[in-house]
């Protein structure tokens, strides 16, 4: 047990209200937020303020007496905290590969701390948390959503916990930028920094390509201006949402390997002229409906139009300006050459950047096929760089 | 005055009826097509019929007496047979630096003859036709569409007015498919083929991003499966679909240099949290805007359709079988670089194909930054290279 299981007041036990709280998986656990120092109120980076915060998180491994082994991780859009499987909730994380005893993240030696990011539907504060005031849910009343804030609540998290440094902090693809923006904000308080297929910026083809996702749930009737019930979420513009964002998480060679021209079977297809007839259509279909199963459409919004607002510049001006800001000890930066989405360039650019702080950085361009969701398949090509990282 | 402008028969100075009319360009012309030898009715590829198939055109050039100096022209999904300007409609074409005298496509050597595709919805017969019958739009009673039909349309329209071989017959994107559909079934009436950044058949991605916009036009309420009135067309599924054919159109540096992440004017914005404010939103939306106002939906969902089912191994069981087939003695074979929706590994596996045939076989791989629309805008580029094919 770590201080991170033991809520340190009563009052703290408490678990958040909120329309979402079925999909929280059954080994999270919740941190309320005091608020910002001298504050009751969590203030937002882009104004606004929310009267109650709460972080959902899962740990793996111990916490040392003196604190000083914690790794912070921070996730991508989609998943929730439980990125690995535990006694309390055997089914395996998103990134169980990476997690566990003698893995990259090892366990053994160190406190993996995963956070819901804040404005998640898994148990963090977000858009479907019913507010103090009225016991309802926020829905579009929550206030705009940066990555600053995200890293505010994740550092916020460790410091109830009585955690004042993270020995690393962690994240891929949005996890990157929110790990980018908590060594920003708390560089002193972190050694190490991994970012894994991100950006300090989002390029506009990726502002396109989430700008549209958000636009097409924006346009089913069924998310009413962002005030839905729960349980009537806006299926089809979710759906038809995440297509085309699996489209920009994967490349096209593992698809022509994989799928190329092949048919659904005869006997599956509807009769319709338009109606799915390659297996493409089928395997974006299944993996579509699996995804708006589990997840709140504000939340997706929230969430999406923060990773197109962050930009690095902002802290100083320009990319360089912010780069030299981040000045944690240790760096390693991997990127892969078939992601669309957050291209390679990106990832060098920020090594570049925090190269000229005078700190160590490693960079790695992969060779993958699965393009920017690599991270979460290509163990054998990600792993060894993190578990080399930590062995230094 | 070259005999395609006078139609033969008095019967075929008719115009077609259609719902589509006040799209069709000015300069239009139509050609009544008699039907497949021996039958009354056009039969289509995969089944079905048509009891009266138009054909909208523009040519621009004489006939020789000889009537041995066509170069037949095939558009993309968007475009009208309006490629080049005229007297009769002075607006510029879609790929007016290519054509006229001295141009690439050289009008005071050719007559260069442009055609709607079938299915098409600026003249040429399509959903949004007015069935013989019934008086009444087909919808989606239009039997399935595929290229060798837009091909063998443009084939009987040539025939119709006395023309029995083409110098050449050109294509760019879906055109390029529909001229190499023509090759396959009329090669000994053809002498050469330029395909410009175009394939023998789409892979899964591009697969995936047309199924993709054909899903969010029918998932608007107002397709009503394909029987809507024409002036009630579902707008709002055909804007969000070419917001993503545009994102498939253009390459992500070109934006990066164009627009990187410039914000709209604040005045321009509206107050939601989620309305547009990048530049690159507001460029998209704006395109999206323009090309939905001159195009029919079915028309749309038809093509887009026929393109993903094309596919050259259906002439012979491969790919390299189907392009052994394709006998036009001297072909040119142009892609660009940056294409993400045809890559140009597509078109040098069409100019490898063909170069088994013993035929003479010119390839170019283009760097552009405008991705799959660069024959649009890159005239430096393209025109001197099918100039050259025509000086030899």
């Amino acid at each position: 047990m770590t201080p991170l299981d033991n809520p340190k007041k009563a009052g703290d036990q408490a678990t958040p209200l909120s329309a979402a709280s079925k999909l929280f998986p059954p080994a999270t656990r919740f941190m309320r937020l005091k608020g910002d120092y001298g504050q009751r109120d969590f203030v937002m980076y882009r104004g606004g303020r929310l009267p109650e915060v709460f972080v959902a998180y899962e740990t793996w491994g111990e916490l040392s007496p003196a604190k000083d082994n914690v790794i912070l991780l921070f996730t991508g859009l989609s998943p929730s905290a439980h990125a690995r499987s535990s006694d309390a909730d055997p089914t395996p994380g998103w990134w169980e590969y990476m997690i566990g005893p003698g893995k990259a993240l090892d366990t053994s030696r160190y406190c993996v701390v995963c956070v819901n990011s804040l404005g998640s539907c898994f148990g963090s504060t977000s858009p479907s948390s019913l507010r103090p005031e009225t016991a309802k849910a926020y829905g579009t009343d929550f206030p705009e959503l940066s990555m600053e804030d995200i890293a505010k609540a994740a550092h916020h998290t460790l410091h109830e916990a009585g955690i004042e440094r993270a020995h690393a902090v962690v994240g891929a693809s949005m996890g990157g930028m929110s790990a980018l923006a908590y060594a920003l904000q708390y560089g002193d308080e972190v050694d190490g920094l991994i970012l894994v297929s991100s950006a300090c910026r989002a390029l506009p083809f990726t502002i396109a390509v989430r700008s549209l996702q958000r636009e097409i749930i924006r346009c089913d009737p069924l998310w009413k201006g962002g005030f839905y019930e729960f349980d009537k979420q806006p299926v089809q513009g979710m759906l038809l949402a995440r297509k085309l964002a699996l489209m920009s998480y994967r490349a096209g060679e593992e698809w022509l390997t994989r799928f190329n021209r092949a048919r659904i079977d005869p006997d599956k297809r509807g009769d319709g002229l338009f109606d799915m007839e390659f297996e493409i259509e089928s395997y974006l279909d299944y993996n579509a409906h699996k995804f708006v199963r589990g997840f709140d459409a504000n939340s997706y919004l929230y969430l999406s139009h923060a990773m197109d607002t962050f930009d690095i510049a902002d802290h100083g001006g320009s990319v360089n300006a912010g780069l030299v800001k981040v000045h944690t000890r240790r760096n390693l930066i991997i990127g892969v050459k078939s992601d669309i989405l957050f291209p390679v360039e990106q990832q060098e650019e920020i090594a570049r950047g925090l190269d000229k702080t005078g700190h160590s950085v490693e960079f790695h361009a992969l060779d993958s096929i699965h393009g920017h969701d690599s991270f979460l398949i290509d163990d054998g090509k990600f792993a060894p760089l993190i578990k080399n990282f930590f062995a230094d």
